[in-house]
Parts: structure tokens; C-alpha cells; sequence
């Protein structure tokens, strides 16, 4: 049995898909219900998504001039924007660790990934690495902000600094923002290069809501015009995910705060258990986003087998290395931490001694 | 204000898009609820769908060794199909008219449509024909069966013949079956051309659940291998619309005879008021869907007007022919009327005398 289909058939703490399992807040079942009970879902959606959801998606990026095509997942924005805007042999800015999946549509679209390797102090891009990865082939760069896996996050001097190379070399920006909600601060691209940005924008994550697969590309009129010729929904999206995710946009500021407190709070439990078991440690605290990776390479421990221990043994799933990292997979596990604090606290108890028992 | 825009502001009586309006089972909507209540949205979807969906799908084709990827509706499946099939200048056998979407993604796959003039008696592909459209360029035939917009179905012996010609010349079969439960009988190109044949699965039309997107693309696992690389869907569908797929699929044999009795009654009434209607026929009758066309082409007006003023001044939605024809869409009107027996009397009233005023 895959440890999915074993995670999906037990009762687990799910610390594997940086998904938010945090109260956020009734209206969203209750919008879903509404659109039930009125039998909505026998007709297709509004081709172009339901009233209101488009604009609540573009206020609250503050990105009013920007348009929008509905996706099933941030993840599937991610796959249309590919397969639109590469050519043979283009390339792509991306770095390891990295969102895998992204790197795969660049590869099925005949790019190149150029995997530039940020396992390592400051634990993201730094511009100078940037411009120097650049070539006569790059076409864009995929902006990860915060980080998955690593939960680094990027200045506003960084992300200019970024966006002023993009500028420079005519390339394009891709902003996969999936995390921002879980950040300090937070600057898009389009500040600074708002002709040259495309977003991949979710409601899964920062919304509780990864089951309704409810995404967005967003991007100012002039690159939308190629991108919408490969949209893969022509008859949009499920209309109880755009009825819940509109109930979420319109409620978010009542109750992202509790989330992100208590996401921060499970961190610090995280970080005390860390911190006391020996050659283990968290490149990045605090993650600006809900999850970070637990470096164990010191320990020599395989993350597969202590992502397998915790999960058979203890019923607790996060994720080994090599999902988001071809180069440095070796050396950790994600884990994700916006759940309830009881499973953080499970977490915290066990690995310490799972830990001890793999890396004797 | 375009015609969708104003049919989703206004209550019409919708005949526009083939969906389905009739009562199906309350079990759809307990299915969602539970999983509401068990909050199961708040995690991404096991990837290869919900436990059971899969099977109740291969069950409902009898297909058992064929495999399955669940789609934001049929038409990601026709997307992905063609990502994934088609080479630069590779030929598709298609028809005109046709389910144009298909034809699109085609084009943008860099493949060719020949689209074969089927506005014509027997109102569908003769085998003669596609025999006579098959060279050295031809990749794959898309069948659709029964067939969107004009209700012909094929008959066993024609569908044999059909998959011969796949057979001899290396083809593959694209055989989509949307409509198949509105037909009399309906034989699968698998039972000819098993490991020729990829399926558009869809149960939006059938099932009453076109704004849940939920589909699939089956096939035969040597065929499947090369089309999992451009799943869009990678981390599955809208759990919501799996649950409503899966509950719909395992009571359908309780309640689809209904909604066909109910959908064949409907073609009647629409028959005896278009017979009493000067120079208006019905090519196919009955159709072996839930829709058919009706060809105004004597009466020289415009489908578009006949559209419009069906829908702004009389609140019954239609379709002008240019969405599914390209070169016969001036001829024709296309109808759905797997609605509510009230709405399809209100266009039997309604009909004859706009025809009467536009027709002068």
C-alpha cells in the first residue's frame, strides 16, 4: 500500500501536503449547501466563473487590471502557463529544492529547468545567482514566494532586485504566491514588473480548501490573450469550489489571522523538539509559510524510512526529501504545521525518539 | 450583455447546453454533504481518486482492464487526448458539425480536423466515407456516438465497420460516449478496437451534474502510460464532485430510465411543433441523445436572431448553429430538452410564432 492510499485509510496526522486543516470558517459549507440546494450544478458554470469570484480574486491580489482564468488548482494554472508560453529548449530560472510538479510541466512542454541549487545559506535565490543562470535561452523565471518546501520567504528588496533582472533580460516573472497568506510581509512581482508577471494564485492552502481544487492564473491582459487559448476548463470550473472559495475571499481577513497565529505557534513546538534531539536542525525558522523542512542529514537517517516509520508506526505523514528535491532529498523531511496543535504536539513527542531508534 | 451572461441573471428555460434538468437522486446530494460535514475538502483528494469511483466507472462501461484518470469533465479528457496523441500535422477524421471544443483542441495541439460534411442524410459518418478521408497523415478517428449536436447515433454493425478502418490503417479511436444513456442502443468502439480506443467519460450530461466537472479519460493501459504525463489534474478533482459522481453512477439504473422516458416524451412535443411549422424539419428524429438540431435553413433567417429573440424576449435558451457547424451553422438551431416537460411546452408555444415573425 502507497503511504497516500494508507494515509487516506487511516485516521493520520497529516503533515504531508501543506494543507490547512485549521478552523477558518462555516460560510464556506454554507455557500455550498445554498448552491446545492438551488440544483446549480446541473447547469454548467458562468463560462467565465461565477459573479463575483473573479473580482474578489483580483482585489485581493490589489491587482484590479489584471484578468483571470479559472483553474482546478493552483497546480493546473501552473500547467496551462507552461505549455503557453515555452518554446523547445527554453528555460526556465527554477531552483532545488523546488514544487517538483512545475519543473515536470516545464519538461512537458520541452523547457529546461535550470534547478539552481538553494540548499544553503540564505536558503532561497540571491539575485547574483540569478543573473548568473540567465542566458540568451532564459524565458522566464519561476518566482516560488514563500518557498515550498523550505519556507523561505523574499524581501522587497529582493523581489525587486529580481524583477529589475527580469526587466533587464525581457524575461517573464512566474509568482507562484500559493503561501503568501502564511508570510510577514509579502511583495508580488507585479509591483515592480507587472507586464512581464503571471500568477498562480490558490485557494487550497491558505483557504482550508486543497479538496475543492480551486485555482486562478492571473495576469495582466496582453499575456492572458495566448494563455487562455490552452485553458483546459472551457466550461470552467466546479461550481461548489467557486461558491466556496468566494465565501472564503470574502471572509478571510475575520479569520486568516487565528490560522497564521496558530500556525506560527505550532512551529515554535516544532522548533523546541528539534532543537533538543541531536544532528537535526531547521534550515529556515521562522517559515513564512506552513510548513519547512527538518534537516536529519547529519543523523544519515533515509527520510523515506522515517517518513514510513512515523507514518506506519505512529500514524503521523509528512514527507521525505525526495518529493521536492532531486539533489538534496537525501537530507530531510517536509512537514507542514498548519493543524491542529494536538497533532503538532503527537509530532513532537515522537519524532525525537523515531529519530534515535533510525539513526543508531 | 452576451447570452450566457444574461441566461445565468435571469430564469430561462435552458436548452442550450445538453445538460441535464430532470430529477435524478437525492443520494448526489447526501454524498456531497457527508463529505462537507467530514470536512474531507480540506485535504487534497487521493490522487488516484476517491476508493471506489475508479471501478464504478470501468463497471458502468464494462470495460474492467482499462484504466482511468479523473478530468475536470469530458472535455479535459478530449484536452489531454489530443496533448497527448497528436504531432504536428497529424489528421484527425472529424465531422462537421461537431462538438467544436474537440476541433480546438485539436488546432492547438498542432494536429488537423478534416471535418467531414455529416449535414446530410444519414446525418452521420458512413464508413465509406472516413475510408475514402484516411491517408498516410490520419492519426486517430474521433467518433462521437451518440453524436452532439445532431442526436444520430451508429449502430453496432456501423461502429464495427468503423473500428476496421481504425484497425487496418493503425488508428486510434477517440470514442465519445457523453450521451450514450439517451440511446436505444450503444455499442463502445472497445468491443472492436480495444487497444485503439481512448474513451471521453463524462458524467455531466447523463447525471445532472455538468457544474460539477467530473469526467474521465479511459483507456487501455499501454495507451494510458503516455497520456498520464499531461494530466492536468495531478493532484486529483473536486472531492465534492467525486463523491456526487460516485453516488450518482451507483443508483443510475434506478433513475436514468426515467429521465430518458421523461427526455423522449420532451423530442415528441418538440416534433409535433416543428411539423406544424412551415419550412422547419427536423433532420434527426429521434434522437438517440438529449438534443437535436432543427433546420430553419428554408425560412432564411438568421439563427443567431432566432437565438436572441428566444431568449431576450421569450426566456428559452437555445443555441445558434455556428457554435457546432462551420459550415451549416446558418441552417440550424440546436435544442436540448432533458428539462422539465414545462419548458419544453412554453418552446412549442413560443417556437412556431417567432419563426412566424422573423420568417417574413
Amino acid at each position: 500500500m502507497d503511504p497516500f492510499e494508507y494515509a487516506h485509510k487511516h485516521k493520520v496526522v497529516w503533515m504531508a501536503q501543506n494543507t490547512n486543516l485549521l478552523p477558518t470558517t462555516p460560510k464556506i459549507k454554507e455557500a455550498v449547501i445554498k448552491s446545492l440546494d438551488e440544483e446549480e450544478y446541473n447547469n454548467y458554470p458562468y463560462k467565465k466563473g461565477i459573479f463575483g469570484l473573479k473580482e474578489a480574486i483580483l482585489d485581493d491580489l490589489g491587482l484590479p487590471d489584471f484578468e483571470v482564468i479559472l483553474t482546478g488548482g493552483g497546480t493546473e494554472a501552473l500547467y496551462i502557463i507552461m505549455r503557453a508560453m515555452l518554446k523547445d529548449n527554453d528555460e526556465v530560472i527554477t531552483s532545488d529544492p523546488s514544487y517538483f510538479i512545475i519543473h515536470h510541466f516545464i519538461e512537458t512542454s520541452k523547457g529546461i529547468p535550470t534547478n539552481l541549487p538553494i540548499y544553503k545559506n540564505p536558503w532561497k535565490y540571491t539575485p547574483e545567482q540569478i543573473n548568473e543562470a540567465v542566458n540568451e535561452k532564459t524565458k522566464m523565471i519561476l518566482l516560488i514566494d514563500p518557498i515550498n518546501p523550505l519556507g523561505t520567504g523574499y524581501s522587497r528588496d529582493e523581489v525587486k532586485a529580481i524583477c529589475e533582472i527580469a526587466n533587464d533580460n525581457n524575461l517573464f516573472v512566474l509568482n507562484d504566491i500559493t503561501y503568501r497568506d502564511f508570510a510577514d510581509n509579502h511583495t508580488l512581482t507585479a509591483e515592480f514588473a507587472p507586464e512581464r508577471t503571471i500568477i498562480a494564485y490558490s485557494v487550497s492552502k491558505n483557504c482550508g480548501m486543497a479538496g475543492m481544487r480551486t485555482g486562478a492564473l492571473v495576469a495582466p491582459p496582453e499575456l492572458m490573450h495566448g494563455m487562455r487559448v490552452f485553458n483546459t476548463n472551457d466550461l470552467s470550473i466546479n461550481i461548489l469550489g467557486q461558491r466556496a472559495a468566494l465565501a472564503a475571499l470574502e471572509t478571510k481577513n475575520e479569520w486568516m489571522p487565528n490560522v497564521k497565529k496558530t500556525t506560527r505557534n505550532n512551529q515554535k513546538i516544532i522548533k523546541k523538539c528539534v532543537d533538543k534531539t541531536d544532528g537535526v536542525f531547521l534550515p529556515v525558522y521562522p517559515s513564512q509559510a506552513n510548513m519547512f523542512l527538518i534537516d536529519i542529514g547529519e543523523r544519515k537517517i533515509k527520510p523515506e524510512e522515517l517518513q514510513n516509520k512515523l507514518l506506519y508506526e505512529h500514524n503521523i505523514f509528512v514527507r521525505a526529501g525526495n518529493y521536492v528535491s532531486k539533489s538534496f532529498g537525501n537530507r530531510f523531511i517536509r512537514t507542514s504545521f498548519s493543524i491542529p496543535e494536538e497533532g503538532v504536539k503527537k509530532f513532537a513527542d515522537v519524532f525525537p525518539r523515531v529519530v534515535e531508534e533510525l539513526g543508531k
